[in-house]
């Protein structure tokens, strides 16, 4: 399935930027493009995603699935995000098996939300 | 538009509970649907929300929409949440003006998602 990995441009993760410093955010979101994302991965930059305090931060999403979000990740890391997002690609409902993660998103989840359902009923963890 | 409302059940907010303990998370929860939610905020029980360090966290989602995840949340909130969702639904694209929030949205979001999108362009900030 083809999925969304949203990347936060904007970050500047805590740092003090000089003028035309280009924000950690951005240098992630060139670090992953430069590593190469699979065809069914479509990255998409975002001017913020809420996680200011726990930048640089990057989503997953996919119509139908869990998103997650992961944090504190820097452009060292663009080749297990892109390792990531490509596992929950191709996993067939997006729940890639724990020990098939990057240690970065078993280790720098900041959220995760189920997939929009009408259903009242509790949702379980089967996502972990 | 009918929204969703996701709250975190299972949150024990750092806490050790004692046996038969009602974890924080359910007991926001069970707040929540005292407060009484109006009829197009859809309440649902989740398993974790995969924010445990900032918990307890709720989730507000539907489609099209961006989607937004809070934290440190107590039982004492559930009015504040309730309001906040309610604004969410009744919002014609679910962005909030930023004084129209209660304070708990605009000091304790932990992320927030763009809604899924085809488009490789930037996503810009306008839903802060």
């Amino acid at each position: 399935m083809s999925v969304t990995l949203h990347v936060c441009i904007t970050c500047r993760a805590g740092q003090t930027l000089g003028e035309g410093e280009t924000p950690p955010g951005a240098r992630l979101h060139a670090a992953i493009l430069e590593a190469g994302a699979p065809a069914d991965v479509n990255v998409v930059a975002v001017e913020c995603l809420s996680a200011c305090s726990q930048g640089c931060s990057v989503a997953l999403s996919a119509p139908g699935r869990w998103s997650y979000v992961y944090g504190r990740l820097s452009d060292a890391n663009a080749q297990d995000v892109v390792a990531g997002a490509a596992a929950y690609a191709a996993a067939p409902d997006g729940i890639v098996p724990w020990r098939s993660r990057p240690e970065i998103f078993r280790k720098q989840s900041l959220a995760r939300i189920p997939p929009i359902t009408t259903l009242s009923t509790v949702v379980s963890e089967a996502a972990e």
